[in-house]
């Protein structure tokens, strides 16, 4: 959910982030979408129905065998622009403060997004599909096979998202 | 899925790997599970009734907020221990070469790993959680609240493990 998050106002609390990171992520292709303000972004995942390409590196254009047989991909991404340091969001339409780890946000300490797309098409490294909120040329961190066995919680709940309906 | 991958023969396929890296991640905590040796983790997060501890970093403490109100999470972490120059793998139960981005092989060019976590409680920094399948001591990246509406997809299919069964 790319919810929009306010300035540093409003109840919001930052922290003082670790002096040194610990684990370093390869950048593995980029996601082409239709949208290049974050302003335009679908809010979640599920509000456009519109096809975005995942566009893999050549170099592990071999790593996609067997890909074209899964109906849904857990795809996880790299929202570069984010900020890091939020403990405590307060997002625009709830105006009520939750922590980062509460929210889909994309501004979190490690601003790695998990969308679950569904899969149209794969021509050579391209990816065609369906699910995804992100601002165009977001880079790629990794492609899975979606499992329905053990990915999928149907009547899974976020108390405080239901509460507030 | 924590399968386990042959050594580098069977039609293994292994590439150069980019000379730099594009993201640096910080590791906010450590998860804590019964298993110290790869071969006693389950093969996949719903073969374990277990209970896991995420002991998230006190400086986090904060973003922890409204996370008691989720039924499940998403978590996010880090498979240190685990090759990333893999693009073809063989899974010894299946013995046929498969891409790595049509598996959830830890083995992959970043291994970020990605569990839906049923959450039991809340103490302080540390969350009780059924559903991981990791090693002890698994560095944490990320949790996320889990939205059914978006994250759920129970008729999903994975072609390739299909028709294997």
């Amino acid at each position: 959910m790319t919810d929009e998050v306010f300035g540093n106002s409003n109840g919001e609390i930052t922290i003082e982030l670790p002096d040194k990171f610990g684990a370093k992520h390869y950048l593995n292709g980029s996601i082409r979408t239709p949208w290049t303000r974050r302003e335009d972004c679908p809010k979640n995942a599920r509000e456009s129905d519109a096809v975005c390409t995942i566009v893999v590196d050549e170099r592990w254009a071999e790593a996609l065998t067997g890909v074209e047989t899964c109906s849904h991909l857990v795809v996880l991404y790299w929202m570069s622009r984010s900020r890091r340091d939020l403990v405590l969001q307060v997002l625009r339409h709830y105006g009520v403060g939750r922590g980062t780890f509460a929210l889909r946000s994309p501004a979190r300490p490690n601003p790695i997004a998990m969308s679950v797309a569904r899969l149209l098409r794969v021509e050579g490294t391209r990816l065609s599909v369906v699910g995804l909120d992100c601002l165009d040329d977001t880079p790629l961190l990794d492609i899975k096979p979606y499992f329905a066995s053990t990915d999928a919680v149907p009547d899974a709940v976020v108390g405080w998202h239901a509460a507030r309906r």
